[in-house]
């Protein structure tokens, strides 16, 4: 595994920040959206949904990418290869998805919202990260 | 082929949206990196050096991704999966990078400088496109 360092953080945990996630197509081809991000130290951690093209990649074949931009300075990002070790699903899923929310649009409140139990977290490892603009 | 709509010039054209590339590695895992796009109508465009791992992609296997959001609202982005059907090196790439600087930093002047012939314009026939948030 390859570590993220204080940079790497910085860049993730910062909440205007999005991740583009790379999965695989059956096929073998890339396929790359962008959505919300976060960590736990030493995993990548995102938020996606059940049905989605992303979500059954990520199922099927654990090869994932990711490249994070500091949206104040472009320049600056971190890119990082590794392979999918968790999927958490249901109520631990969505209860991650709240911590998402709170990071990225604070003034949405989902405390009284019915849980959306689609919801499917997914830990990544990093095996490669690399950092720019330092 | 797919087009690309109205919506997804519009985002390409922006000078300060950057396409996050995604091209496969020799073991088919996926690689990203941000970097300057462009378009012709037809082809998403991007350029690149000689020598750096997604331009060995690129040369090796023709599949890639791209996914370029809108800096100004984050939920309009476009994505697009395709193939490389050129691969243009030299005078003429050192050229298609110039049109780059000037949309992205219209302060640099290269008129002057020497040519870096290790240029290498990319481009990709989109097979699939997205536009979200339009």
């Amino acid at each position: 595994m390859a570590e993220l360092n204080t940079t790497a953080r910085r860049i993730i945990e910062a909440p205007n920040n999005l991740a583009d996630l790379v999965t695989l197509m059956p096929d073998g081809s890339p396929q790359v959206t962008p959505l919300w991000v976060d960590h736990d130290g030493a995993h990548v951690i995102v938020n996606t949904a059940q049905g989605r093209q992303k979500t059954r990649n990520m199922q099927r074949d654990p090869r994932v990418a990711l490249c994070i931009v500091n949206s104040d300075n472009t320049q600056n990002y971190v890119q990082v290869r590794g392979k999918v070790v968790e999927v958490v699903e249901g109520g631990p899923a969505w209860e991650h998805f709240k911590t998402l929310v709170a990071k990225y649009r604070p003034g949405d409140d989902l405390s009284q919202r019915q849980p959306d139990l689609s919801r499917v977290m997914v830990r990544i490892l990093p095996e490669h990260v690399q950092v720019y603009g330092e």
